[in-house]
């Protein structure tokens, strides 16, 4: 099994990728020398990571009877001084609204989708410290990221 | 230096990432629950690939005067059979047309964004094969993709 996806140069910077039937835009801003038609590629491989790990944790949470009232993700990549550029860490900060009777479900969800179903994450992992923490809320409840990633600055760890 | 992308969940299976600026759209097909309101999340890293190297490679051919007359990128990435789902290789088809005495420039600008320049290349390579081969008026003048891999039947290496 494989997935495909096409990219067709438009001019200057822009690229158009067919993936899974939609078209997504690529460029590059103005100071790189495109017209900031559409996101720069890397960043996108943050979305990819917020997608598959938000779709788990919203099945998960669907499938339990326990969809959260709001559901975001802010996801974080630390990125090298010196080319290629590349993400040296990553972190995903999860942040529910619900009810309390929730928040256990929620943090379960999050821990399922990390430690087994998300390949992006399982992927990135590999090569780079994936860390995350949830906020459930405005409280922060879990994160297992330490003061040097992109985490609050007294990180604590279960604390719910 | 950070990246930062952040995702809402809409509802069902939707995220809107909102990337550099932009809104990117991510949604499952109907089969996993979704409406298939826009691209599923992993194939994003294959279409961050295809934006990273085709951006070097559209910005080295412009800096050389010797721009494409067309030029799109297949981004192939085999998947593994159990979960999580991840990427087991990846190949890159490179696609132009242009005139005759502009294919080396083309090969070259190719094999710099692979060797040098490309982050997103250079992270996945540190946890999966990425091949890549180029085909320049429609005659494939080069491949390092072995048979088992996503590429031609009959594989050449720089038998331009």
């Amino acid at each position: 099994m494989r997935h495909e996806i096409e990219a067709q140069w438009i001019g200057g910077m822009e690229f158009h990728a067919a993936v899974s039937g939609h078209t997504v835009v690529m460029d590059a801003p103005e100071r790189a020398g495109g017209d900031d038609r559409g996101p720069i590629p890397k960043p996108l491989m943050l979305a990819a990571l917020a997608g598959c790990t938000g779709m788990d944790v919203a099945a998960l949470l669907r499938k339990a009877g326990k969809p959260a009232d709001t559901f975001s993700l802010k996801v974080t990549g630390e990125i090298s001084a010196r080319p290629p550029i590349v993400y040296e860490a990553v972190h995903v900060e999860y942040d529910f609204t619900g009810s309390e009777a929730d928040r256990e479900a929620a943090l379960e969800a999050v821990t399922r989708s990390q430690e087994q179903y998300c390949g992006v994450s399982h992927m990135l992992k590999r090569i780079l410290p994936v860390t995350w923490s949830v906020v459930y809320n405005g409280r922060t409840i879990f994160t297992n990221a330490t003061v040097s990633a992109a985490a609050p600055a007294d990180p604590v760890s279960r604390a719910a």
